[in-house]
C-alpha cells in the first residue's frame, strides 16, 4: 500500500469525489456493465446500494482528494449471503501509485472481519488485464470466463471472468 | 412439453397463483438464496422485477391453475445486457409432468426472439440434481461451480453452478 494513499469508509460527504472516479470509468464502459450514460443519480443508487453495502474510499493524504472507490454486499441474499461481492474503481490520474491493490486488501480484511467467507468478483473483463493481475495476485482465482458475455465498445464482444477467493 | 400445460405471459393478476407457486420454494430454501422469511411484498417486487424482466407461468388446462412460472432479464445492464438470466419455480404438485421442461424451452424461446445471445443461470444449487439434468438436457452446460457458496438448511454449504447456453 502506497504510503500516502489512506482507506477509509465512505460518508455520504464523499459522493462527488466518488462520482469524479466512477464516472469516466462508466463512460468509457471499458472494464464496467452498468450503461454508459448512465445518470448521476442511478449510478449513486447502485454504488452506495443498500443497507448491507459497504463502500470505501482512497484518500490522497497530500491533497485530500479521492483517487479510488470500492464496494462490497452480499453477492446473492439469504443462503448465498456469505460470499461477497466486490467492486472498484481508480481515478486514472492515481493509475500505478498502488490505490487498488490497497483497495482490494482493505476489501478483503474488511469483509472478513464482517463475517463473509469468500469474495466473488462476476464480471471481471477479460481484456482488463491490469486488474486480471491485481486480483490473481491478491489471492483470486478465475472460476470461469463467461464467453462473448461484454460488449467491449472498440473490441466487441469479449469473456467476463468470475473470479473467488476464500477469506 | 405436456399437452395439458400451457405457457403464457403471466399479467398482474396472476400474482396470486405465482406467489403460490413461488412461496414453498422460498421457505423451504434448498434451491434459491432468496430469504426463507421473505415477505411477500418483496418476492413480488424481486420476482416481476423491472421494465426489462419478463415473466412467464405455466397453466394447467384443465383446472387452469398456475402450477409454474419463470421470469428472464438482462444478467448485467449495460456492455452485459445481451446475456440473460432466467429462475423458475414448479409447484410441488405439479411435479414430473415436464412443467419445467416447457418453461426452459419457453424461456429459451423468447429470450432468442427478445435478441438474447445466451442465457447464464448464476446460482443453481449443486444438490439440485433434477434442476441441473434439465438445463443439461435443455443445452446449458457448466461453466463453473462456486465452492460453499450455497448455505443449505440440511446438508451445509454447497456448491453453485454457473451455467450458460448460448442462443
Amino acid at each position: 500500500m502506497s504510503d500516502t494513499i489512506t482507506i477509509r469508509a465512505a460518508t455520504d460527504a464523499d459522493w462527488p469525489g466518488v462520482w469524479a472516479v466512477l464516472e469516466p470509468v462508466f463512460r468509457a464502459g471499458e472494464t464496467y456493465t452498468y450503461p454508459r450514460d448512465i445518470r448521476e443519480e442511478s449510478a449513486r443508487a447502485s454504488w452506495l446500494g443498500g443497507e448491507h453495502t459497504r463502500v470505501l474510499v482512497a484518500v490522497d493524504a497530500g491533497p485530500g482528494d479521492i483517487v479510488g472507490t470500492a464496494k462490497y454486499l452480499p453477492n446473492h441474499p439469504g443462503a448465498g449471503a456469505h460470499v461477497a461481492n466486490a467492486s472498484f474503481a481508480v481515478a486514472a490520474r492515481a493509475a500505478g501509485r498502488g490505490v487498488g491493490r490497497a483497495l482490494g486488501q482493505a476489501v478483503i480484511d474488511a469483509a472478513r472481519a464482517d463475517g463473509y467467507r469468500a469474495i466473488q468478483f462476476n464480471a471481471v473483463v477479460d481484456t482488463n488485464v491490469a486488474a486480471v493481475r491485481l486480483w490473481e495476485s491478491l489471492g483470486f482465482a478465475t472460476l470461469a470466463t463467461v464467453p462473448e458475455a461484454f460488449a467491449h465498445p472498440t473490441l466487441g464482444p469479449v469473456g467476463l471472468r468470475i473470479m473467488h477467493r476464500f477469506l
